[in-house]
């Protein structure tokens, strides 16, 4: 039976000062008033039903996971004893599942993208699973870039595979934005994470490729996860079995995939007003245009800015630029340490 | 003897939304730790004995205003029924002080300004007097500009009158930046508000040529300040007065006079750090420069930005630009009543 594993352990600092190591990016209700994570599983119901919905998170966000998704069964949740790359994270979901179900199949997602065509991405999830469990290869599905981004991973297509699946050449990991034109120009994919496998061609592969991982396998066989954490080393599914493996392969996508990465993110993935701003929240703009407003615990007045990004939260007011918005770390590394702390790492 | 009337009666809403109808810009300590207002008195205390300092206010604000200056006589705090510019509030201080010194000379000036250098300003003040008594003429001190405001009123001095002094060719309210330029250089003053004269000549021109608040003078002169103010008409000083007589002088000044128009001022009246900024409050500036950032009731955490206004406070962040920081009226008309109603009339 197939089966989804959504991956929804994030702690980061994008979303800073709204989101904190309690309330990460996943917890948020960035694209409308439901959380992403809560989008998330909704997205796959269709394909998948919530009795085999698992979500791996870290024990510290393990209640507001659930509280999150509330139809989830409380056995679904898988709470991580400390982050360790996504690897493990999925050999741990893939286990679960095989555990109760020998011939699952593997849908793997993360909880905190925005999808502007769910049906699209539903449709390019079934060629992913179909063709896991037809080539006996683990897939990725990889979506048509719409720009030159420079933050992402990008795959290069080989050889065709059947009439709906292409081999992989290779992996171009954050290129510069002009090796990102080349890329888009010869027709590579983003890499987006959204993977299919077997729970038998998965483990075999990590077994043979990922020994930072296969070290862990005989206790996660017992069913001993602490154990299993104790051995494995942290090491992304992307570098740690696709990157080595030949039995792989990618099929195409084209679903408004966003990893929303960024306060300006939200101006693609919400709806803007006539003059291109995002507003949310108790917020007034005048004469103001390409801007994000998110303010939660107050009003905030904005006059005559182009391309700012204002956000209050938690009794902190953030101002910053389009521009500036994704590297927000960089930012919280030049604040007293008190103040960035409230990011999470 | 020597009088000050201290005008304090101000409820712009230039410093919205940090000041409010309850606390108007003269009770902030935009320049430094004190209020305006309380700079504005001990700047003056070197020349008249608090005493016989007069302060100018609204009934809303006696309280307010008594706390900020504590070593006033309570008597000398004179609180209008209602606000009908200059010309009555200062005819009500010129006859509170003509009633008990039938001598009195009145310097005047308004609680809301900065002054680069006191010593300067106290030899202006003199000047001032001096010549009003001698000269028995209304004196207006005039300062040099150092930039082409649109915003100010100009004097064109005229004929010397003695040494010190010149009579008053013309004044020029609010000229095109190109015309304030012309202005400049033909040596024209910055009108500010800081004048002088005997109680007896100050009548005697207010009853010849200001009939707005000669209908006044009677009630008056019985010391009933309510029918006074119900037979004036609201009117300026410089229109109802300087304007209108020929027995009128000027002397310049130069001593930093600066009347603090704007958020963005505070450029010019405080200390800025080495990127120009002026940083009041639990703020942080990065990669940021030429920007005010007030914070005053929670963090405020400012990012690559030039030349922003950032301020928080009463539960609402206002940002807009240096540019049009000065406007803040025209901004506040087009929010929500409520919002806007916050900032005073």
């Amino acid at each position: 039976m197939r089966w989804a594993a959504v991956l929804a352990g994030g702690v980061g600092s994008r979303f800073w000062p709204v989101s904190t190591a309690e309330r990460p990016k996943q917890l948020l209700p960035l694209a409308g008033p439901r959380s992403l994570l809560g989008l998330a599983v909704e997205r796959i119901l269709p394909l998948v039903p919530v009795e085999r919905v698992l979500v791996v998170t870290s024990r510290g966000l393990e209640g507001a996971t659930r509280a999150a998704v509330p139809a989830l069964p409380a056995a679904n949740v898988l709470a991580e004893p400390f982050a360790a790359s996504t690897a493990p994270a999925l050999a741990w979901a893939t286990a679960h599942a095989a555990a109760a179900d020998s011939q699952a199949t593997i849908l793997s997602l993360h909880a905190d993208w925005t999808v502007a065509d769910p049906d699209g991405f539903r449709a390019a999830a079934l060629l992913a699973l179909d063709l896991a469990e037809q080539a006996d290869v683990v897939v990725t599905v990889g979506v048509r870039g719409v720009r030159p981004e420079t933050g992402y991973g990008y795959i290069v297509p080989g050889e065709a595979l059947g009439r709906t699946a292409r081999r992989i050449a290779r992996f171009v990991e954050k290129p510069s934005a002009e090796r990102a034109d080349a890329l888009l120009a010869e027709g590579a994919l983003w890499n987006t994470g959204l993977f299919a496998w077997t729970a038998r061609r998965f483990r075999a592969e990590i077994a043979t490729h990922t020994p930072e991982v296969a070290a862990g396998l005989e206790a996660l066989d017992r069913g001993d996860v602490a154990a299993m954490y104790a051995a494995v080393r942290p090491v992304s599914v992307d570098v740690g079995l696709f990157e080595r493996t030949t039995r792989a392969a990618v099929v195409a996508g084209d679903f408004g995939w966003d990893d929303v990465g960024s306060w300006a993110a939200l101006r693609r993935v919400r709806e803007t007003d006539a003059a291109g701003n995002v507003v949310v929240g108790d917020a007034h703009l005048v004469d103001s245009t390409d801007c994000v407003v998110w303010s939660e615990d107050g009003t905030t007045v904005v006059d005559g800015l182009q391309g700012v990004v204002v956000v209050r939260a938690r009794g902190i007011t953030l101002v910053t630029t389009n521009e500036r918005a994704p590297d927000l770390k960089r930012l919280l590394a030049r604040l007293p340490g008190p103040l960035a702390g409230e990011g999470g790492p």
